[in-house]
């Protein structure tokens, strides 16, 4: 994999990644781009104690925008994107609109705020666009497996990277697919966002992870991992590396961890070995999850639905960049919020103001569906 | 208020909360119903110490019946419904389709397992819908004041009610509108969950008030509310008993606090005149919602949104049972998911797998707004 890095007319950073290592990257984005939007803010929600960005820049980006304007595609003659090249494998490239960024530190909104209320801080950190292919009406499940090693290879260069920001706590390596979930851009990308906090679910993971250590001198995702292998009943595929499986506590109606069988904290602790099994097992689940409803969900409509392809997030949980490096374990966390077709789960009252889930799919259930559709 | 109380077909409890004392409600449920689902489970996420509700009845209700087959309407001849009544001021009846229920204390997946992997116990609790008005057609922004105040009175009863079941640790009173938000049934309703146990929101924010107590000695929330009405920039309306303010670190685009102007456990602790002016700004509240994008909003369609109506979820926050009654604060919170005409937030990677959010729509920005649009 041969990386190289060129700044985009607006001094954003971009990075391709090429499988091919006698890739030449000379092209020059050619736009006139405005300044970077303003900075974001952070302010702390005292009932909580957590951190909430407050980014109104963002209000003003592109929704799902035509085609023939998508921002993704590689650059041809009239129409200039975010990337230069007219081919590419993989692309990062820092967000035009993001939720954290390092100008945040220089910016009006920038002085920091500990006394009175609220509290309140720079923005600062990374938001970055990890484009997966130069086809448009593509999709991660139709990637092959060495271009899924491609983008694996990214994130974990990008996880390196970027916790050695100033500032940054936490990376965190994501897609979100479908407009259900709120994509605002067809072509099939993924995000990171590098924060200037340990976010807080990791916190909540790592809480429990410290009184099951307490209590048990071991690790508590590890323990999970042995005790979903032992009973196998919601475990959907397995590799020499790593482990797919149901939590038998899931809140999704359609959920998997996928795992590595030893405690690794990030990405960057992966060997060779390891982020081959991880990619293979990954596409595997991503298009059993695609193929889960196919066929099924497009004739039964409905108005609520927007499109026939599953709709998921996934989550590459790590750990935090400076803290809690043994307590915590990596896990690729692939959730959809389609509970059959033509039915969504929503996240309403018990959900979104409790915190309280409800989940109307059995884990067993969802097991055994995704075990029959799923091709190793 | 007269309170009646009836038995349904299956012998769910239906109550009917009138504003005539003399009304008398002597109407059988005519219907062959069958008996209650399956009860559901409660699974222990280790991961996060949080437990949630296996609950595949759910899967078969009724998703936005037509009109003509509204469950939630009166009874007339040859469409009998939940309500057995040909009219209505607000009735309350046991879900149908609960996520918790008293059955479970009995049911099949009613033993408890603390031990080994997953821990399980059964859903014993109690779900309610709460119908507003018999008017299929309108909704809560469209009562009369007097409504609004009949419906908190329902809300206090129940909250002493079911605060009273065997194992309910919390209850919740919400409302869940618009399809965005994942309704399943246009007829006005909120809904109240009977918990059984402390809801993962509801420990965070005691946490936080009890850290907040030991080194200050004071109520959080009621020193968060002191610092909103005295810098004024958030508050968006108040009267004699209650502010309703957008908290500095909302994490929704539109997202409003209704707080009384003492420290109140629940609803139960409310004075009559309190109540009176609950109601009258808990109206006033949605109603600006309602006119936020009014007019603006049906005209810019989009494929995602489904409605002009303002989906909006509103959450009353109420002590545990049996806990920390001097620490919590009652409020209720009202927000939205629309952050412009035709644009939804969405619970995407950030929030919906690490709880970081990020907020498109400034406080003080979504505030004017709506202090532009209130009416007292």
């Amino acid at each position: 994999m041969k990386q190289s890095s060129i700044r985009l007319a607006d001094g954003r950073e971009l990075l391709y990644f090429d499988e091919a290592d006698d890739r030449v990257r000379a092209a020059v984005d050619q736009r006139d781009l405005p300044s970077p939007p303003a900075p974001t803010q952070l302010r702390l929600d005292p009932l909580t104690d957590e951190w909430v960005a407050i980014a109104s820049s963002r209000q003003g980006r592109p929704l799902l925008p035509p085609t023939s304007e998508c921002p993704l595609c590689p650059s041809k003659p009239g129409h200039l994107t975010e990337i230069p090249a007219d081919d590419y494998d993989v692309v990062v490239f820092e967000n035009r609109f993001p939720s954290f960024s390092s100008s945040a530190a220089l910016g009006a909104m920038g002085a920091a705020e500990t006394d009175g209320y609220p509290q309140t801080r720079p923005g600062v950190g990374r938001c970055e666009v990890v484009c997966f292919t130069p086809e448009h009406d593509s999709s991660f499940g139709r990637l092959g497996p060495a271009r899924v090693r491609t983008v694996l290879g990214a994130l974990a260069q990008r996880t390196a990277e970027l916790g050695e920001l100033p500032g940054v706590e936490q990376v965190f390596c994501f897609e979100n697919r479908g407009v259900e979930i709120g994509v605002t851009m067809h072509h099939p990308h993924g995000q990171i966002y590098a924060y200037p906090y340990v976010t807080p679910r990791t916190k909540l993971y790592l809480a429990a992870a410290h009184r099951h250590r307490e209590r048990t001198g071991r690790n508590l995702y590890a323990d999970v991992l042995a005790a979903e292998v032992a009973s196998g009943e919601r475990v959907i595929a397995s590799n020499e590396h790593w482990t797919a499986f149901v939590p038998a506590a899931a809140r999704w109606p359609f959920e998997v961890h996928l795992a590595p069988n030893r405690q690794v904290a990030d990405l960057t602790g992966l060997t060779e070995s390891e982020r081959d099994a991880a990619a293979q097992l990954w596409l595997a689940v991503v298009r059993a999850f695609d193929s889960l409803f196919d066929g099924t969900d497009r004739a039964s409509g409905g108005s609520r639905e927007h499109s026939p392809a599953m709709p998921y997030i996934a989550a590459w949980h790590q750990a935090p960049v400076r803290a809690d490096r043994d307590l915590a374990y990596l896990h690729l966390q692939i959730f959809s919020i389609r509970r059959a077709p033509g039915k969504l789960k929503y996240l309403a009252g018990s959900e979104s103001a409790m915190g309280a889930f409800v989940n109307d799919v059995p884990p067993e259930e969802a097991a055994a569906a995704l075990r029959a559709v799923i091709k190793i």
